[in-house]
């Protein structure tokens, strides 16, 4: 028999064959394949749960990452996913391995960037469990939150004519990233877009509690791998102004020297802004957030994501979003 | 500054020091120390959850560890901690970073076992997530489930006077580990202690159900580790009868001809047996449950822990209970 590479199943591949032998149960609403498991926890509330894994070498360079930032971050991403449903996070479970040449001191930065940032969000760390690893660190956080009854956002849900868009802007993240790797300078602002990333809790309620959002989640993929994501739910396709991507001054500014970095907007990850679907253009454009929340296109009926430039033409990339596991 | 190196800290060090910075919060019924923390769930019921960590090296050896049994044992240690608080096990999250070397297939196999232990104990996989590792296999696991309101047994509660009851049978787990560790043969009986360790959830129910226990736990760290958690809570001592510890036929069998191998009854971890106090001895005797209960000892007023031998003279282990750092 040959031997089925991992990178050949891929992340996606293996979180699918999971998801078909996988039963169900009464309480739980939704399972695996959204931003949080839904869970009904009384009359009122339902529960919201989601895990994440930190693995260094895959997730973060600890050559170019405060520990005290990587605690934030690890905290951030994982409350992230609760505000992907216009959840409200209540409580953090840490998991933490420790690498062997890690000190005491270390590892009190790190736990004290962890608590920090749950403080941030008004989340309490409510458990865990420690150990050594023998090689990298590795971090698993699980979050869980509350939202009332029915008002959680999934991924399923966007309809043919919804306007897609996205809070904040893109590709900052990457670029740092990419400047990081690079071993080039990087200035405070993509820095702190990188390592230390806001997840949109208050944006995500008010979306939740008006009900203006069809279909949500958080870009950690990059958008047009996430977008994909939305759509797989609902197997519509989407066509995507490339003008109308929001992008910081820097991310304009690298641009403009080095017009492939554009690319990043699209396919870059860990934004950590919320994608979402609306029917109700009129009340969003109308509402006041305290972020900037940009219209970047519209779903459409025939699969596919098309990324048209200003005269109408197709833009491709060059790149996919991000696999963990290739 | 001298660095502090992680051992000296120790896990229970570095858990401790968390948990003097942590906050509260008013739906936290109990947070970090103990085996699930507890948040009020409704009126009728409380969340139980419990985050565990099993790496390659620390926890597990991939070369004589069947990759199916191991998702089993992931899913088992964790339910257990459930268990140990007398309830009813509901959801799990996994997350899996897997290791270089590992196939689509031996994935399958090792979520095969998940899933299958799930089915068992009638929890269902919830969600998760899944990466590369660029080192060892490492797997977390995170159990939810619900207790009646006021039914969950904590660690803290024991009381001068209650008796000391553990479930089952001690220290066949950590012999199997031994035999294997040494390359020596191991009866299918030992290693499935140490493989295929049993979550006592029906067990568990049936104290809580009855308020039994006055306090309880799982015994992964070793018996006089684990009591020692207990006894912490309360600052009380206990004395333990060293001819009651349970042990399996097997267990016996390796004693007679290394007699220095009880030791592993008191200091072998992962026998996830219940260990539990109770101040209603009479009822406890006379019930019937589907597993050996047995009575080792009693909690006393002064503090530490003496394990006493027939003519009442103290015995002394050379092994400490197991700490995840040291």
């Amino acid at each position: 028999m040959m031997r089925e590479k991992l990178e050949t199943l891929g992340e996606f591949g293996l979180i699918r064959r999971i998801q078909q032998q996988v039963g169900t149960a009464e309480h739980l609403l939704r399972g695996i394949g959204d931003d949080c498991a839904i869970q009904r926890q009384s009359e009122e509330l339902e529960l919201l749960t989601s895990t994440d894994l930190l693995i260094e070498g895959i997730h973060f360079d600890r050559r170019w990452t405060d520990l005290e930032q990587l605690g934030r971050k690890a905290v951030a991403v994982n409350v992230s996913d609760v505000a992907a449903m216009g959840g409200i996070p209540q409580s953090l479970f840490l998991g933490l391995a420790c690498a062997v040449d890690m000190s005491g001191e270390e590892l009190q930065v790190f736990t004290a960037g962890v608590i920090a940032e749950t403080e941030k969000y008004d989340v309490t760390l409510a458990g865990g469990d420690t150990c050594r690893s023998p090689g990298p660190l590795m971090i698993s956080v699980t979050i869980q939150g509350v939202a009332p009854a029915g008002q959680a956002i999934c991924r399923q849900g966007a309809c043919v004519g919804d306007a897609i868009y996205v809070s904040g802007t893109l590709g900052d993240s990457a670029l740092a990233l990419q400047l990081l790797q690079q071993g080039e300078p990087v200035s405070e602002f993509l820095a702190l877009r990188h390592h230390l990333p806001s997840a949109r809790v208050a944006f995500g309620r008010q979306l939740a509690e008006r009900q203006l959002a069809t279909a949500m989640l958080d870009v950690s993929d990059g958008l047009l791998a996430d977008l994909a994501h939305l759509l797989e739910a609902e197997q519509l396709g989407a066509e995507i102004t490339l003008g109308c991507l929001p992008l910081s001054e820097e991310f304009r500014r690298a641009c403009a020297e080095q017009p492939q970095l554009l690319e990043l907007a699209m396919t870059g990850g860990e934004d950590y802004e919320l994608l979402f679907t609306s029917s109700q253009q009129n009340l969003i454009e109308n509402l006041h957030f305290d972020l900037p929340v940009t219209k970047i296109g519209n779903i459409v009926a025939e699969s596919g994501i098309r990324v048209l430039r200003e005269d109408q033409t197709q833009y491709h990339c060059e790149r996919g979003g991000f696999d963990h596991f290739s």
